[in-house]
């Protein structure tokens, strides 16, 4: 089974190494100042959509790349018991290698 | 009887097997931290409008595509007693093959 | 007396047999989640603006038509005694045949 | 004296006969759906603004035209005693005729 | 001393009868349908931004003109013990001569 | 040291004689109706940015000039003990002279 | 290990000898004029996208800038256990040098 982003859209498999114990399992809203310790998120793009290029310009992220984004942006899909996030290509902060 | 979404939405029929029993009943606002546990919910199209395509691309979905969509995004219509759910083709995540 | 609704906007007449009674009287904002069980409003087209149409395409609806509406959208008119619904028409969902 | 709205703004004069006593004087909120019984206001155009057309249109509504508009848009002014609404043009929603 | 609005903005001095009294002082927020008794403020042009036409068109409002404007738009400024408000030219609703 | 602002920013050096005494220290949240006494901020800018003009237009200010700007508007910023706001053009009421 | 932010992203890296005590710890909301007296914080540009430029204009900050940038904008990210912030270039308010 595979997963094919729409239009703007990529699609983010989490690092498994990543830790998340720092998130409340109450849903709290924890403002802006208080989350300065905590990670945004990083993941391996998997999938991408046929949109996400600025116009006349090359794909900015390709399946493959390490990425950081945004933590609280994106939708989280689990297809076949793996765990995704599809996100707006502007919610991808930058690329590590 | 049949249903044609206008312009920019698309129709989906949700898969039967789908889990909701993790919805409160009493509508309580439940904030996005708390929601990581739930899948967001996936269907089938069933009829599109004549305006989901970008400019001068094909559209992006076909009648009978299997798409993952943002719980929270479109308006649930009932028809013949058959649910459907409208939503505008932005909020269609993704196409799962 | 007969009524035109201006540029975008369509004018709507409620279908006779359509249940309201879920509506809480006192006007408590019930959340969307509590809300799955109401069926949007549908309704027939009495009118339509002119300018409906998206750039060089057909109006998407016709006076006759019967289309399913947002519920929270539009505002509601009273002429000699008939009710209205006044719609953008992005707010229509769809079209029922 | 005379009042000339500005770009896409027109000015309407209440109908004599509107009804206005379902109206909280105390200023509460009154929840959208607690308001399905009060009528949107009613009224007659008494001067447009120059730009209250589509481009490349007609106006759409002239001077003495009976329309409907949203009861909540616009602002009051009181000139000689004399009391208007002062609307921008996609407020209007329909000409009555 | 002489003020130049900017761009869009023009500068507006108060009428000197202008009734003011309602206002609370405390600064309590008064709903809408609570102000319906209140005049939106008038006053005269003194300067204008130059940029306050409609391209290819007229300036709407010229130095010495009479005009409406909402009351709770833009800014007040005091210079040399003389108080002008500042808006831009989408807040003043009417000429009226 | 010196000071270059970005793109549409303009950097205001406060006028040395401004009176600040009527905002709260506590950080209470204090009401559009209650501010009318408190004067906008005046100051002289000391640096712009490249794209302050509308397109095809001159600078509306320039370094030196006297401007009256938005008290809520911008962000102070503190250069080798000298305080100054950046704010984006738009933000720039009027020129005084 | 690099960092390449994307499309309009400028990353930055914390100028060492940078004060931040003045944030409470319990991630309480200081509303705007309770923070007159904390700096907005300054950091050195170490990567920026390829779409940081006005349309036809040169960069606004090169690699090795110093900036100022808002507070409350922007992203931390940490790598190798070195932390950054990945701003919108719109979020840098000026260069200093």
């Amino acid at each position: 089974m595979s997963i094919k982003p729409l239009n703007n859209k990529v699609a983010v498999q989490y690092l498994k190494d990543e830790k998340e114990e720092k998130t409340t399992e109450g849903g709290i809203v924890i403002p802006d100042s208080a989350q300065k310790d905590e990670k945004p998120q990083q993941g391996k793009i998997v999938a991408v959509g046929d949109n996400i290029a600025e116009e006349g310009k090359e794909d900015p992220v390709v399946v493959g790349d390490l990425v950081v984004f945004d933590k609280y942006a994106g939708t989280k899909v689990e297809i076949d018991e793996e765990e995704y996030i599809i996100l707006e290509i502007k919610d991808v902060l930058a690329v590590i290698s």
